[in-house]
């Protein structure tokens, strides 16, 4: 047996860890730059020598891709490359292990697997009867049963598990505003709010507390920072107002709003996931940059079920790259 | 009296027309070069040698601006160094001329003021009694009351007319899809959503054939052409589907539901509208980009009034830039 590290390749971000307790995530712009990601992956992997390198994705989505298929070749090839002589592992929708040029051919199990990682990763806190893996990040909810430690999916592709409510494309970061309200109260009114990209759910958490403000991060919907002032003012484009004529006290109201609409949104996908379990859940574990919709949503579910955080587990880092972890684990374990 | 033209200075496109046939509209992405639009506006006035320059805008509302007020001063400021020494008058959305500088002190109703110059110049179709403009455009449509040939809208700023139903930030162009739907069908099932820009409602209108292909065109949801090949790529990715699992019958179905559901929100709005006139509309003018959605419309408005299409009156080059057009008429008119 050898040493693995475990890739988690993204569209914006890689990825790495050990499972042993070493993990780092690497902003790498997928969509802007796919024919640098050899070399940007052999860059990375000398973070972490290692013989053997485990492998999941979900980048194949990106832009730059024109299919699923052309995205997960483009990718394992880049990973083969950066692997030089190491064994290297995809990991399958599935739960199986292949080759590059076996996930390659089986590319639609190799496409977005990462979550099922997480999942049977996260089995092991639940080896008996149901659970329920509830994981908010910054653009997806991932709610994943699981039924005697392993993963109880009813789809197995983003397409099927967008219709068996296993995925909900809402993340407590990048989802756009208009998607999650077409109106909203705005001083005793009820108004439209406009149909564009002007703000985020980043937004709405920043002005509730929910998420720290971070001056350098221009990842918003204008390019400008990660603050509550300027997430107001993004919220205020969302009624063509600007600060004379919506204030702090407009910009929490949307902002509850939209929260309350999320939390909605899940819980229904919830219930549908769960409405197709045989029994109660036991256990739910809860991860991902979105805890704090996490907490309220499984106080809304209402089951008797013991709750188990994922980053209490892990620790802060770790869980912030809780899928290459976790597959580095499972890569370990299936010698 | 001497010769006028008239500006409508939006945040993305600049038009020019004089009120007697010519019309231009002239690219310019005022959110990324908000320094250099007294140039482009000075370059852009050489086409239409006049002594008097009327001025409208929606500009203000663009991303480099703090405030509509700053947006406001810095466009007319720019309207100013352009015009050298000819007159300039900004039309305000009560309908009055005034000097750039009264405008810049009146900036909340020099801000968004094109569509009420637009409703007023439509007013001479419906002189009498009550008449509607539906005008459709790529981005948003409004929804505004005529009484006896003038204006009569309930909301001044934008946000007052998205409360009133009479600014309705839809349209047939750019609108995140993921704002019109939360699910959709596929393939028998109601299905979630992607809360993501990945498609906008140009891609329906492109399937649905209701809007032209033009492989030049890159202003996509991607960056990629705006052909019927892509817009269905385009729709596939609101479902995580690429093309094996989503082909030309799987794009038309959301296609139609993208179309039917702004169709109802445009109902809803108008319908708003109309509840506030004490006598039932004679006449309709339908106007904009979006006439393929205005025809529809007013079918379900199921109103007996005579419909003007103002690409008929005006011709196909002036009534795209209509608002410009109806200024610099109003200009001569107002002396």
């Amino acid at each position: 047996m050898g040493d693995w590290v475990a890739l988690d390749i993204g569209g914006a971000n890689i990825k790495l860890a050990d499972g042993l307790g070493f993990a780092q995530s690497f902003a790498f712009p997928l969509w802007k730059r796919p024919k640098q990601l050899g070399s940007e992956l052999a860059r990375i992997l000398d973070h972490a020598p290692a013989d053997h390198v485990a492998v999941t994705m979900t980048g194949e989505l990106a832009d730059c891709f024109p299919s699923k298929a052309e995205g997960v070749r483009s990718i394992l090839l880049a990973v083969k490359a950066a692997a030089g002589g190491r064994r290297t592992r995809v990991y399958l929708s599935s739960g199986q292990w292949v080759t590059t040029d076996a996930a390659i051919a089986r590319w639609r199990w190799a496409a977005a697997s990462n979550w099922h990682a997480l999942a049977r990763f996260c089995g092991r806190f639940a080896p008996n009867g149901y659970g329920l893996l509830i994981d908010v990040g910054s653009t997806t909810t991932d709610l994943i049963p699981l039924r005697d430690g392993r993963p109880a999916n009813a789809g197995r592709t983003d397409t099927e598990r967008l219709a068996s409510g296993e995925l909900v494309y809402t993340g407590v970061e990048r989802s756009p505003l208009c998607a999650l309200l077409s109106s909203a109260n705005y001083r005793g009114r009820r108004c439209r709010i406009a149909q564009e990209l002007f703000a985020t759910t980043r937004d709405a958490y920043l002005v509730l507390g929910e998420s720290a403000e971070d001056s350098d991060d221009l990842t918003t919907a204008d390019g400008r920072p990660a603050t509550i002032e300027d997430a107001r003012r993004r919220l205020g484009r969302m009624l063509c107002a600007d600060a004379g004529e919506f204030g702090p006290a407009d910009a929490e109201s949307l902002a509850r709003e939209v929260a309350q609409a999320q939390l909605k949104m899940l819980h229904e996908a919830a219930q549908e996931v769960m409405a197709r379990l045989t029994h109660p859940i036991a256990t739910i574990t809860i991860s991902g940059h979105g805890q704090h919709l996490a907490r309220p949503l499984v106080d809304r579910l209402g089951v008797d079920a013991e709750v188990i955080r994922l980053s209490g587990r892990l620790g802060p880092n770790v869980s912030r790259c809780a899928p290459a972890h976790a597959l580095a684990v499972l890569a370990r374990e299936s010698e």
